[in-house]
């Protein structure tokens, strides 16, 4: 039988860089060119950037993620849900939690990251880490009890009413912006006046947003402290207790809500596999392999590539996550075939960040975006990503609507 | 001026028994005749046989309440937010805790109630008994926060899906009917399985609902049986801890959301103020006064009455506060007048409780109701208290549906 010597194409992970892996390779391989399997922990994809509006309430999480086997022909994968414990990068083999181990061919890792501390104690035990379907829903929920607690005590807990973010990054002013604009609207609801509320955000780098361009930080910073929140930048933290923050300057701030965004590391598992890597990223080659490895991929936020004009690290995004994706289905099907490889090439499009309501910021191609055109640009970098994924319906399905 | 002559109507509590006196007080007496003061904790009265509803997250709580402003003449009554402190019986006047103090020639004190304890240790610590918006909004997002932590927590917690409610009278019913028909939708919105949750109502008394019909009971109690609770009858609670309950035949339920629903007592000003009283309830004469006080009225749950027939205290229900509220306006008008009072006579039309969605039990009459019919009625019964206080505009726009 020809079938069993099909090569085994195992993808690790169903975030935006293994979903788009295992949407495209059905596309360039034939039923009988390779079995694929793809394995994520959810039997759901969820779209990481979007997060920041569920955890603040602004959109339910369930328009934040879909079915797996809504989008990835399920003739044409096996799907396996289940958490990947360790590689065996010489064995060729995957340990899962529950399945046990799985064999590959060929591996494409789209593991994702996991928040980086950079030493600060108390994280994970005190403050809200987790963007995910299921973080997002807590903190949200928490932020609501917060509310619903604060005018059934004998006295005012201000804490209650006191939300820190640590990380004035992509991922903390996203959700600051979300959850700024929604607080007029949460303190009607729970009896609260909207004087009580304080919301901070605290950044250690000298300024929010490191690497956007400064009349785009002004602009953003300008429009939050309208809507109440209070900058410290340059204001390392030096520690997240029960209580709150302790900052290196000494200053406590007490909150029953700190959210932690200031940064990724890469899945441990990386490190665990035992792959040279920088904070869980592995330094792939030009054309997405780990070093020596010919048949290991590595893509998403796991991988590290250097931006020879900057010659610093390109960041973690969706966007390069997904072009890797696409490279990466193109080259496992060049493997097979016996071709020579692509090299990846990012091409960076452009980046947005929203804002809350109708705001956000962004630079596409040389341009600046304010206000409702950079909203709108924001939107319409969502639905692309849908369109990548699921073509039209998906769009029509799970989109937003820029208008 | 004869205005300086008019004597002072001081109403304390804003609940079934202060704002029927207040709205019938406004028609029974003219502009001269009496200055009408109101007092209550909020702006805002609530109808606490609702409650349930929102405290288990199946009707907003909005639909419970109203601002005074919107149904009591503010024209004819001068309304006071603040809370009471004491009753001075003697000296004629009340103090609050913000205004100081306030003289009355006439006094109506229908200051409601508050749980009761029955001696278990650690009610008030750990378990939910505030039969209030901010208690019910409270309870509500409580619950959803357990749902949203629970797929976030590395081990199992079922404590977070488990649910006692203390007592099988009215309010326990009432609530764990709400909360297990909305419980698949619950489980639905936080991906959990509907079979992780488990719902306990624990009874003191040999029955369940004591003094209703026994059949009613059994059509009540196999509904919910259906729905997942589980009865725990003749089954006192010895403690409520901070992991839950501890019943006396020694069995420990762990559970993060014990609900108190065990009955009430008067508000514990009725004690401060040296009436005589069992439970905070005052023995009021046939005309609601209390005993030893020409110009005190004491209605609602801090009144205390014997049925006649059965020997035994009328229960505090809404039913008997409003009339008791009609007659204590006509009594204070006949007081004014120097005409002799009526005499108190309550006119029991019908008891119903509602089990979630469409289901209900209720006795109308000498008509046993079930279902689908003593929803109707329920949905009557509080449209027509609605009715009673502001008429068909206040009914269309607060009532509910019955169809």
């Amino acid at each position: 039988m020809k079938l069993a010597t099909k090569p085994n194409i195992l993808i690790l992970g169903a975030g935006y860089g293994g979903m788009v892996t295992a949407t495209k390779i059905t596309k360039e391989l034939g039923h009988n060119q390779a079995n694929i399997t793809l394995v994520s922990k959810h039997d759901y994809h969820y779209q990481t950037t979007w997060l920041h509006e569920p955890a603040a309430g602004t959109m339910h999480h369930d328009r934040t993620r879909m079915q797996i086997s809504d989008v990835v022909d399920i003739n044409k994968v096996n799907f396996i849900q289940d958490e990947v414990v360790n590689i065996h990068r010489e064995e060729n083999k995957v340990s899962l939690k529950n399945t046990g181990e799985v064999e590959f061919d060929y591996l494409v890792t789209a593991l994702g990251a996991v928040p980086e501390t950079f030493g600060v104690g108390g994280v994970f035990e005190h403050s809200f880490n987790k963007w995910t379907v299921n973080g997002a829903r807590q903190l949200k929920e928490h932020t609501e009890y917060m509310f619903a607690k604060y005018n059934n005590e004998p006295e005012p807990r201000e804490e209650y009413l006191t939300f820190v973010v640590a990380g004035a990054g992509f991922t903390g002013m996203e959700f600051i912006g979300e959850l700024s604009e929604r607080m007029p609207k949460l303190c009607k609801e729970y009896d609260i006046p909207l004087n009580k509320v304080k919301m901070y955000v605290i950044e250690a780098a000298p300024t929010a947003l490191p690497g956007f361009d400064p009349e785009l930080v002004e602009y953003a910073m300008n429009l939050l402290e309208n809507r109440g929140v209070e900058f410290k930048i340059n204001t390392p933290i030096s520690e997240v207790t029960a209580d709150g923050v302790t900052l290196k300057d000494g200053e406590e701030i007490k909150s029953s809500t700190v959210i932690w965004a200031t940064g990724v590391r890469g899945n441990p598992v990386i490190e665990k596999a035992g792959f040279e890597n920088m904070r869980g990223r592995v330094k792939v080659e030009k054309d997405l392999r780990a070093p020596g490895h010919d048949n290991i991929f590595i893509i998403g936020d796991c991988s590290l590539m250097i931006n020879e004009e900057t010659e610093r690290p390109y960041p973690p995004t969706a966007q390069i996550a997904m072009q890797q994706a696409e490279t990466v289905a193109k080259n496992l099907h060049a493997l097979i075939k016996g071709e020579s490889l692509h090299e990846f090439k990012p091409d960076i499009k452009g980046t947005v960040a929203s804002l809350g309501g109708k705001e956000a910021i962004g630079v596409v191609g040389n341009k600046k975006l304010f206000g409702t055109s950079a909203n709108f640009m924001k939107k319409m970098i969502d639905n692309r990503y849908l369109w990548i994924l699921g073509g039209t319906g998906l769009v029509l399905k799970k989109g937003k609507n820029p208008f």
